[in-house]
């Protein structure tokens, strides 16, 4: 077993930029993507390295931003053209969005190449990239001691054999509600639960938004609660802050049991508040350790009922 | 302070029959009413004093299970005419329904009165009546140690003065998203809480179905899970069995502190679990304290993240 210094996460995502219509509001160009989420909330607590495309347009503001967090951004492909865009329009009460565009840009032609320094990485996170993709980084990585992957509806839907594959080769696969029921064709969670885990990780996490997430695995069921906010700004990115969170948590322990992975889903659940309570990765990207630990607190009284 | 076995519940509410378009069948003439299904809850933990008003083709069988749970039955009062009826459909996946048909019958002119054995109680339910009504009941019982009631959209759109003068009588009002959202005029769940705790009840607990409870006074917030359901039959009365079970289990603490009323709260999302597992009060009815136990340790555990 290396020890906790050699610990570095590989993150495999996309960087885009998000033109985003808020209730707060309507922001164009915010620097978005779910590795640049990820990696903002994963280098809190361990190594990171990114694999991504972005076109000559992305910021190196960003890049440098990233770089000053801890993360290697070797990885990262810069060509021409333009870099991946998704517009979006959020609900009044932000409990839904409704995608405007999407240009996939520099994105759509993305092939990950790792640098020969990324082959070694003990957590890799697979963000949501179509699986085809996701199965050409597993083959060009030594095993890791913890895989994540991410998915969405559009490859649920049209690329199944592929995802069917990737799944076989996760020990943890991180989704929502609705992808959870989509997959498995069942929309009690139980069940859906049962039915995923079936298909080869061991391990599921369901993010349920502002009502928590659950974790299934050998050990049961665990649930973390969302923290409750005052002030909810913008969701995009949660999911990934909180997958990324969680890898980077996973990577600190120094063993892998019940305990450490609940306290992961409880870190994800904390850090991925932050990132409701501004525009983009704004807050998330100048979060402390000691602010997460302070709300960390919070959420822990929130289901202890001890006497 | 008076000893455990002086302490009962008064629940005043409606006894109903219920036509049910389930997704597993439809089901006629199915005994209900969050009188009944809160009685059989609270049953579990202390005695129960229900003031209620039913037609004569009221089931004696329901009346005679009632009181071998312990549940005195003498403010149930038996009038000409039919009972109260409510028939609603359920989508496919149990998380909306339709109200297709409501005859309020011989409820359209209750009055409660209450038996002079009842107007000292302990613990005092208010189930969800016309507001003006649970001030009826207020004016009649001395002084309760805790009160607590439940309120519905009619009442917050069409009574709100009257409901504000209840606000200002009781120690904790039960509610659900949807109701603390209107009556608070506040999406965010945290500013709709403090805004109606500014209304008048010391306590404040929001059912969010599937996704649990949370419970707001001053010591902050608590949540307890639901408890995931591998098969959900019918969500009728669950809120109901919430509020009964809330209520029986706080009757039967010593002391009225941080800690028992969160106890309360993770027995009541436990014992609210098993009334969705079959059709009407079926499981509600025959529930033992073992069983409660039992599913209530599943419960602790969801949200244990020690090592």
């Amino acid at each position: 077993m290396s020890n906790a210094n050699d610990k570095s996460i590989l993150i495999v995502g996309s960087m885009a930029f998000d033109d985003l219509e808020l209730p707060s509001g309507n922001f164009a160009d915010v620097v978005g993507g779910s590795a640049t989420y990820c990696a903002y909330a994963a280098s809190l607590f361990s190594g990171v390295k990114i694999v991504a495309v972005v076109g000559d347009d992305f910021p190196a503001a960003t890049l440098d931003s990233l770089a000053q967090r801890g993360v290697n951004t070797d990885g990262i492909e810069r060509v021409d053209g333009k870099t991946f865009r998704w517009k979006g329009r959020y609900a009044q009460n932000l409990s839904s969005r409704t995608t405007l565009d999407t240009q996939l840009n520099v994105f759509a032609d993305f092939r990950p190449k790792l640098p020969t320094s990324y082959q070694k990485c003990t957590h890799l996170l697979l963000g949501n990239i179509h699986p085809a993709l996701q199965l050409e980084v597993l083959d060009q990585v030594e095993k890791p001691e913890f895989v994540a992957a991410d998915t969405m509806n559009f490859w649920i839907e049209g690329e199944r054999p592929t995802l069917e594959r990737v799944l076989k080769k996760i020990d943890c696969l991180v989704v929502n509600d609705e992808e959870i029921r989509q997959l498995s064709g069942e929309h009690n969670i139980k069940q859906a639960a049962a039915r995923v885990l079936k298909m080869g990780p061991k391990r599921l996490i369901v993010k349920r938004g502002e009502y928590g997430a659950m974790l299934f695995d050998e050990h049961g069921i665990f649930f973390a609660p969302a923290y409750p906010l005052e002030a909810e700004v913008d969701p995009t990115g949660a999911g990934d802050v909180f997958a990324g969170a969680f890898m980077g948590f996973l990577a600190r322990e120094s063993e892998m049991d019940r305990g450490s992975l609940r306290r992961a889903l409880m870190m994800a659940a904390t850090v991925a508040s932050f990132c409701v309570e501004s525009v983009g990765t704004e807050r998330v990207q100048t979060l402390t350790r000691e602010d997460v630990a302070h709300r960390l607190e919070s959420l822990r009284s929130l289901v202890h009922f001890g006497a």
